[in-house]
């Protein structure tokens, strides 16, 4: 028996199924810097202890898109390493803050699997969680994929797709935010006067500028977040694949679109869930990256008059600005479409 | 009105006006381990918090340029947005250690403004300073810059240049260093026998090493910074500009030229003040940057024997040793020349 | 008198002699999260606090191969600025673990010198010992060095070889490694089923996975630990040199290695020496690593039950899968080989 790790096969998988993930990772400052230096985030809530502390928080929080990608990446090796696709990703809700000294680690339940018509492959659902060292729930979310078959000539009947939500409901959000200090946040420090009150659903906000990927930077990203899928990471074998190259992790798409998006929504300062999203199309060392935002729903948090809830559709591009709103339309996405992302974001209330 | 930042333009400049720049910034040892691997500084305070606290520090200092920087960072969005040029900076001094955990602000004051004949463009003179989360200011400077106009066909009227120092005096410098110990100086694990006393004012250095700058690093240095000018950045636009690619921030040059000072000038631990600097010419991913130092003055501190002030004219070229001291002369600057920077640093004495 | 460091000579070092090395290093979780980002290390141990403490550890202990670096690298500046070749190292023992905020300096004994016939260069041998702000000894390691003769007109008389052992001897390794509290040692996290008793001599195991390296990651690495070496950082000069560009640090490619080695060997957490090594060929950036391992021995360690040492010879190759073990025959090592390492690493028991 080979000591490597084949990965699972979609035979290899049971609904019910729980999967406990390596590696756990205590988070640090170190990540928080490098997330800084590979992004260029700005929003002050996890860039200021002072600011943070200010308004309740016991210091700057961790990223939330950076927990999401270590908690991500730990699934690869037990989830996808032998999926031919990643299909998509629901009800992602970020439920605690993570705090540098936190150990993350993470596992799946399998809520769903659905053997393809042609035999090769089947979709897996699951249902991840990342805890810390309490076991405190930090997030969780469903993704599924297309996983091969080990044999493509034995039925395995499987025809289970759960149902996920299109969107979270905005009473589920904010678990993650402590009451705030209202009156300690700093509109100047915070970079912009913008607060809940002043989005109204159906703004679109150009997130102007642009941000070129270098190999390097990507493959630090994605080895910071421990994610093992090989496409990202080796030339040798891509160069000989479908596009010649390696492929960007689609995660590093979202965190530079966040990162841009602080032009305009600059006190966006919690991610509070993802609804869905989709990589319309691969990103490559080279290509820079645009993005903007249309302002879908508007909620209140039941209960808190601190924060506000905005529902964005965020698109990010490759090699093409933004003001013109590039996006789906009748006959498909615009061809520079690389990101269609679907989250709920909180800002301070007047 | 657009949510997106528009920069400010020279007409909304005001003397005496004061400008709370975002974001504020937790400095940690995350940074610090990221300005080594960027730059590969080796100076043993700021390495060592053994080392430092022997001297009466409380612990490893954040270097001075990494401070310099992320101050410098915050006033971008306010002061440089729509800058057509950064004119200079003086009077740049360094007031108070920084520590890792230390959560920086910064804010700048308009201190002069003069239209240019053109009426296009107008110089912005302003102080910037750069506080703890104690309130105690740890840095201030002041530059100037080219600004656009919004208007070019209505005359502001400005005309007020302050009156800068050329140099400042030795007795303003070394508040952001204690009293050291200095028996605790060990010249072994400094890698330099070399005290202030052994320096003389005429005397030239050549740092030897070259250091050659990808892509990715300047990226995530001026990330690291969270320094937003655009031309840093992105290539689908840079691509189509003056030099045809991304331009790297001058501060990385100045990081980059102090780090290979190391090489004859190991104890000079600490920049005590940045008298003025010019970036000469643009350095492109790619170029191999060297430096060479010339001691043009030198100073004793009011009351201390611990440390002396040694003014030095450091010179960074591109692609170019620096055996022959390339410099400026009667017909201008070598052709290999980028930087020409004049600070005062300090070692201890024997 | 040059106040640049000129390096030593093979005239300039006599048996006996000890060198105080600068630069002396506080290694912080900045370093851990940078080393994460460089390599993709999974080893949960160095990765979770809270793994390492239910262990029996103070915390994640910093990677060894990282502690190794740092020691290594401020050697160089006194030992091998003036080599023509790293010939060898052997006797590498980690002896103590480092934890973030502990202080590391070096310093290294002349245990041989040995004057080639062509009186152009000589051998020193050099015991080169790291320690922490307790003066506790982290790590020590006997390598030689190539380096130049001042003056080859005239000899030096010295013929001093010491005696190096092969391979250390089980009974002296683990003391980095408190006795562990196995059943805290939880399989599913550390990503392995496969303990010590699994593993069996004469055993190959093909680490799989390939890692492309890019010039800027190299580059930062090698800062990181503040190796001077200048073929690694100066693309002007070795623009013009024997192989047209920059040379990757060796010890690069072993961390490389042992991060790919965690897919076969996820339970080999600490290496606990390092017998010998050999940098076969040279690396650049653009190249793709990949590694294998062979267990060449198996050794229970003297009074404990709870580890047990495996010895690996590890081989890594450029831009060759390492389906086919490629590594050295009867007429010598296969082309693609790059290291050929020889290490104990230690395991948990059933």
């Amino acid at each position: 028996m080979s000591k490597t790790n084949p990965g699972n096969y979609f035979e290899d998988f049971n609904v019910g199924q729980i999967l406990r993930h390596a590696t756990p990772r205590t988070v640090s400052v170190g990540d928080a810097s490098l997330y800084t230096a590979l992004y260029g985030s700005r929003f002050a809530v996890q860039s200021s202890d002072a600011f943070a502390q200010g308004l309740g928080y016991e210091r700057s929080p961790i990223d939330d898109f950076l927990v999401f990608h270590i908690v991500f990446g730990k699934t690869v090796p037990d989830i996808s390493l032998n999926a031919v696709a990643n299909l998509g990703y629901a009800g992602c809700r970020f439920l605690a803050p993570v705090y540098p000294g936190d150990s993350l680690s993470a596992s799946s339940e399998v809520i769903g699997l659905k053997e393809n018509s042609n035999g090769k492959t089947g979709v897996v659902y699951v249902r991840s969680t990342g805890v810390n060292q309490d076991g405190i729930t930090v997030l969780d979310y469903v993704r599924w994929v297309m996983v091969r078959k080990k044999d493509p000539s034995t039925p395995t009947g499987h025809n289970n797709v759960p149902s996920l939500p299109a969107a979270l409901e905005a009473a589920s959000l904010g678990d993650a935010v402590p009451i705030l200090n209202k009156d300690a946040f700093d509109w100047d420090l915070s970079g912009s006067v913008h607060m809940w009150d002043d989005y109204e659903v159906g703004e679109t906000i150009d997130h102007v500028d642009g941000m070129t990927v270098e190999e390097a930077e990507h493959q630090m990203a994605t080895r910071l977040y421990q994610n093992t899928a090989k496409v990202h990471f080796n030339q040798f074998t891509e160069g000989q694949g479908r596009f010649g190259r390696r492929l960007i992790y689609g995660g590093h798409v979202i965190s530079l679109a966040r990162a841009l998006s602080f032009n305009g929504l600059g006190n966006a300062f919690h991610v509070a869930a993802i609804n869905g999203g989709r990589h319309v199309a691969p990103l490559f060392a080279g290509n820079t990256v645009f993005a903007w935002s249309e302002v879908i729903d508007k909620a209140e948090l039941p209960g808190r008059e601190d924060v506000g809830a905005l529902r964005l559709r965020m698109f990010a591009t490759k090699d093409q600005p933004c003001g013109e709103l590039p996006g789906k339309g009748e006959e498909g996405y615009d061809a520079s479409v690389i990101l269609d992302l679907d989250v709920w974001v909180l800002l301070p209330r007047g």
